[in-house]
């Protein structure tokens, strides 16, 4: 176990030297980190830095209408700051939420449930110490004892004023382990909402007060997820996550406070549909995001992608459809959305200041019931990641990626920065929901008040990461189609 | 961690004695282990040692018509050696059995599922490296790729013979975490079906071959719960758990082996049924079990219980039912039936050598998403156990039963032995379902071949300890009926 990882020294790693020296004895690779508020919830309105970036995007983005190539002028429709949480929908919310926790190194930190007056749902909040990173795991309770959508106690006593008992039973049986809600920090969930109706967004929940100023509200995203927007005001800290949670008690045993691995916030988050245009279309026309970046399947393969990106880039919400017979390959989204039963969430991507660190703690918990990483590609697949990035990682720190299976990609945009990246296995029982685990290194800018920065989405899509991790998620997919030996 | 638990030396601790000298180094307890097959599963038909106890049973058993006072004259229509496995039925296997398997201890042993061409449903066994415990989690594939009734060729691909998707799915979302198998090992599942049936059982799945020589069955327990009837011969090595199932690939790297904290067996498993007798009455008909003991609501305040076993006293089948307005208390046992949604088993017990060990493991993993164990009693209890047991436990065993909540029960007969057991707070969301955690000391007897062995069941149902343990739960229960004030 490792505890207080948070706290450990943060070495600078600036794109173009050696992140640390080779012979280094912390030979982790550390990303300087982007400077984020200590406390949580994010204060509302805060001030984004003036970003300096100078990447220039895709001349024309057919999903939006303002021209980005000029510094970003906003083109979103409302204020969005962050992610703020997913929430999954489980049939026992203690299960999911306990093996994410250990699996991933996660604290439970937040609770709503019969301990504290709530008769509808007990709801487990997971929440980093090393930043907001933050799952919501719901089940409802028995129908005859108030988790009913017609006991009006019942739903009264519920602390996400959009929970459905019945819609949640339904989700749970039609999706397995899925994502119900991406919800993120907007200045205003009332303006988010209706500006996003205006411009086209199905409603799912109009705005509802919780309580000491925050607000809820949600739209539909795709299939049977929803765009959950959040909004409350700066003097929070004596609300644990959202009113009517209650924090975890806390062990005055500093040894027993459970050990944080260093995943810190979630990098993008993927939908699975069957049609990239519809879906890129609606989502981009309510929320004006702009494009970030795009794959196709010439360069992929088996998929279409178009990444979605807030004015800050720190939202970037992905969106991937299945192509067919370009090879002979089944797509992982094709799998993905026939075992999930439509489109849906189909990875979430989760950044660490010290991947080879965060790593390491997941694999050494995948034979006890944690997540297993995906196989290391061919050895000489590293021969490449030594002439791409080789003036940025020290020859330890590729081998300690060639062990764990890293990924590495470098924008071609020379002030684009490096990726580090791999995946889990299927996270639950389907060959649906994915986790990505990543790095980002380099793009550190200075903002307004001379502070130092990590520009967010540094490094970009990294194409040819994506290449190397579907070929790879497709490999393991085939052992799905073919009964092993092994089977009595 | 702890790895390769099950292979340290265990060290007699023959009733009469202190268990280990009050100075050993190795200062946890364990009981001498009763011989046990090393390989799983267990070969049928082998001989039952006869039985030399002495202990005089209830003189009138009213649910069986035979008398047991003379050694233990079987009246099981058939013959039952011992509990196979627990089924869960979840909405997502993986979580849970994830979840289980680190919080106990109990590796991942066995999977089928679409690696193994199971497109029916997802099934991951966990077994102890410590004796025959083994849990089953399953859940169904999606409705549209194979997880529904209607489609043929996945019914056909399931590996156990009465899954049904549509079934599971109702079954998750009404009751939870939950358990829906109790399996035993029988000589001949068709036989044991058979003479169920005749003598009032109620089928819920005739018996099927499901190769190998292997045969399986069901009938209704309570509730939604069915007594799963598991045959098979003596030569299986070559079968992992079930036909269909494949093992886990097992590490070539010893020291990721994972963790196995000494849970053994089960010792005894419970249903929460709302009328004592006709659920008494029902089982102990068809199975010819007889009696093993009794507490009531006189003795307990708030339930009355009834524990049945099979001519081994290997398999003991334990029905509470609540009691209300005795006394000013809610009958755990009717927050279980609210919140289940009605009769179910309401908690599993198991066997550790070294119970102290064993909850050690089990309490550092309680806020990495584990289970909890219920508080200690107050300090004067250890007073109690003192003057009780003070010739079985040294001072120190006994400090740390206090530290770990552990309470402590003697038989009344001299030759009955001594209980260690505990309980964690609800395993899942809903106050329904608990885990036993716990230790027979003593009751070491010889058999026809010279060997000692441990009586089953030694030391009884433990009375005292029950009323300890039912007013802690229903103390925890309390706290959910009342919101805390520390929720914002």
């Amino acid at each position: 176990m490792k505890n207080g990882h948070a706290h450990r020294l943060l070495v600078s790693s600036a794109f173009g030297q050696h992140a640390l020296p080779p012979n280094s004895k912390l030979s982790s690779i550390r990303s300087r980190r982007t400077p984020r508020p200590s406390s949580f919830p994010l204060p509302a309105l805060r001030h984004l830095p003036t970003l300096q970036a100078s990447k220039t995007l895709h001349p024309t983005t057919p999903v939006v209408t303002a021209d980005h190539a000029a510094g970003f002028a906003s083109t979103d429709r409302f204020h969005v700051m962050d992610f703020h949480h997913v929430e999954f929908w489980c049939a026992d919310a203690a299960s999911a939420a306990g093996r994410f926790s250990f699996a991933l190194g996660v604290p439970l930190a937040a609770h709503s449930d019969l301990t504290t007056g709530n008769t509808a749902h007990a709801s487990h909040l997971l929440r980093s110490r090393s930043g907001p990173l933050a799952f919501l795991f719901t089940a409802p309770y028995a129908a005859q004892h108030g988790g009913a959508d017609d006991d009006d106690t019942a739903s009264s006593s519920s602390v996400l004023p959009s929970f459905s008992a019945d819609a949640a039973r339904r989700f749970a049986a039609d999706h397995g382990l899925a994502v119900r809600a991406v919800a993120v920090c907007v200045s205003d969930a009332a303006e988010a909402f209706r500006a996003s109706v205006a411009a086209g967004a199905r409603p799912a929940f109009a705005p509802a007060e919780l309580g000491h100023g925050f607000v809820f509200a949600e739209v539909e995203l795709y299939g049977d997820v929803v765009l959950r927007f959040v909004s409350y005001p700066d003097d929070t800290d004596d609300v644990a996550f959202l009113p009517g949670f209650a924090n975890v008690a806390s062990s005055e045993d500093q040894s027993e406070c459970p050990p944080d691995y260093g995943l810190s916030r979630f990098d993008h988050i993927v939908g699975g549909v069957p049609d990239l245009d519809p879906a890129a279309a609606y989502i981009a026309g309510f929320t004006g995001f702009h494009e970030f970046d795009r794959v196709n399947a010439k360069e992929v393969g088996t998929l279409n992608g178009l990444v979605l990106a807030n004015s800050s880039e720190k939202v970037l919400l992905t969106l991937l459809e299945p192509v067919h017979g370009t090879k002979r390959r089944r797509s992982q989204i094709q799998t993905f959305l026939d075992h999930h039963g439509g489109p849906g969430v189909q990875h979430l991507a989760m950044i660490s200041d010290d991947l080879i660190g965060t790593l390491r703690e997941i694999r050494a918990r995948s034979s006890m019931g944690g997540f297993e990483l995906l196989p290391p590609p061919p050895p000489s697949y590293y021969d490449g990641v030594r002439r791409l990035a080789g003036d940025v990682l020290s020859e330890a720190q590729i081998r300690e990626c060639q062990e764990l299976g890293v990924r590495v990609d470098r924008a071609a945009d020379n002030n684009g920065g490096v990726v580090l990246q791999t995946f889990t296995k299927a996270a639950g029982d389907r060959p649906t929901l994915l986790l990505e685990l990543m790095q980002r290194i380099g793009c550190v800018e200075i903002d307004d008040n001379g502070k130092e920065y990590q520009r967010s989405g540094c490094g970009g899509f990294a194409k040819d990461n994506v290449i190397h991790l579907v070929k790879s998620i497709e490999d393991y997919d085939k052992t799905l189609d073919a009964p092993t030996t092994r089977v009595a």
